[in-house]
């Protein structure tokens, strides 16, 4: 058996569909789900995600070869705390927390130094719903992973997770915690804040429910992402403000870009930021990408 | 026959779809196409989409019953100019823009007065794509389009466009100029500006390259209508910056309300903006809306 028990704190769309995807691919003996809502931890069961469950974290990991800690961002650091002492020494402990250079500093936090047996990683993947019955098996098929291992880490330990990770169908790839870190502000909560901030913007106004009925496929499209689970993403933007402030400032200082153009009657040069943009999109389009 | 002779010019994803979904009710006599590129009319002549085309606006609005006029906002007042003294006067005029004030400004400023028999239109269908190749008979289906006539509309010109209208499948409704603008600046405009807004701004970063390579699906549905055609975009632009400017400034604060959130680390308000964007993203979902 490849891992014998894992426990996964923090069983919703992304824990969910790990241990769905491992449990399809037979490579681990038991599989203990954590979390504070029993009712969700009981509907695990039911839908055969996890084995069983426990509500108490320092329980649950006693005996794990593998812990993985799937819960937002915010709250690693109480979870690293609660289960710091119960933890079995020769265990894996690894993370699924888009944001990687907080949840580095909260494990250096609880532990002084960051444990050689800690990998943090984040998979890239999930969809504007939560929960784990949102999760599926093939959630991480053909997507990447990204771990960000330190100068210390443990390269079994680092093995291991690649490895676990290879067999939910995912490619793994690593980079530094601050790469990730930047990569992701730009790429994904950037367009997450701005589909939220949208939508607020226009719930606000005094006309929102006249507005709203005419939304069509274009707005529905561009926020979607707008459903995703706040908590998760309240906790994002704080764990990452050092690289999400930046960003949004830059686009901030492009609308207003987009706004003088306008006002001046600037016909080139809303053609040209247009023009880019499509050429950009559509390569993104390509098959293969 | 409803209509003996239908002159649509700017035969592209619009104005194609159109005509094809008029074929396919059998209410035209014959469809004739008018564009710049002979290119792209001989493929709507072999697409089976118009009847044949001419290149010549003038000629092909003689003896014409309606005239649509499918062309970018920012080219309607120039072909109106081209095809004001040979369109018969008993023919109607109508257009497919998505700002309607700027194309009755255009209409009044070449004719003195609005005609009574130009009916405004803005059927709210599209895709990202354009062009007759992207065309489709089904497009307008349970789709609803707008009509936004003036005091002086002749009342049966107006009855023939809405019934035109709804033989492609769509709803037709009616509302002032200045309320079409003001709500499709914020529902498809602000959008549309976002997106192209934030993919260019992703595209000059330094690290562009790497940092694209990470789109994910959510980022893929965001940007979707970045691919939009760039002169159509340019034109609402600048025809409907009245209210454009306002809610993309309203935009621009509300996303710096937000850095200032993140600046405070200010989660309760963080969570406030999130929790109101899903539960309102969430309404648009609903089945029937």
């Amino acid at each position: 058996m490849f891992i014998d028990k894992l426990t996964i704190i923090g069983v919703g769309l992304i824990g969910g569909s790990l241990a769905r995807a491992l449990k399809a691919t037979s490579v681990c003996g038991e599989i203990v789900g954590v979390g504070r809502d029993p009712t969700s931890l009981e509907k695990a069961v039911q839908l055969g995600v996890i084995d069983r469950y426990e509500n108490d974290p320092r329980r649950a990991v006693c005996g794990a070869d593998v812990v993985v800690l799937a819960v937002p961002v915010g709250a690693m650091e109480s979870v690293l705390q609660q289960i710091k002492d119960y933890v079995e020494p020769r265990a894996i402990m690894t993370d699924v927390g888009s944001t990687k250079r907080s949840v580095i500093a909260a494990a250096q936090r609880v532990f002084n130094v960051v444990p050689a047996n800690f990998v943090p990683a984040h998979p890239i993947a999930g969809t504007e719903k939560s929960g784990v019955e949102a999760s599926f098996a093939k959630l991480f098929q053909e997507r990447r992973v990204v771990l960000t291992p330190l100068g210390d880490t443990d390269p079994e330990a680092l093995d291991r997770v690649r490895a676990m990770w290879e067999k939910t169908g995912a490619t793994v790839i690593e980079m530094s915690a601050a790469r990730h870190d930047e990569i992701f502000a730009a790429i994904s909560h950037l367009p997450h804040l701005a589909a939220y901030a949208l939508v607020d913007s226009l719930a606000r106004l005094n006309n929102s429910t006249e507005i709203l009925a005419f939304a069509a496929g274009g707005f529905r499209d561009f926020t979607r992402i707008a459903a995703s689970d706040p908590v998760m993403w309240r906790d994002i933007c704080l764990a990452n403000h050092v690289a999400i402030v930046p960003i949004l400032n830059h686009f901030i200082d492009d609308l207003s870009s987009l706004v003088a153009a306008i006002e001046n009657t600037d016909g080139v040069a809303l053609h040209a930021i247009f023009s880019r943009a499509k050429a950009l999109r559509e390569q993104l389009s390509l098959p293969g990408r």
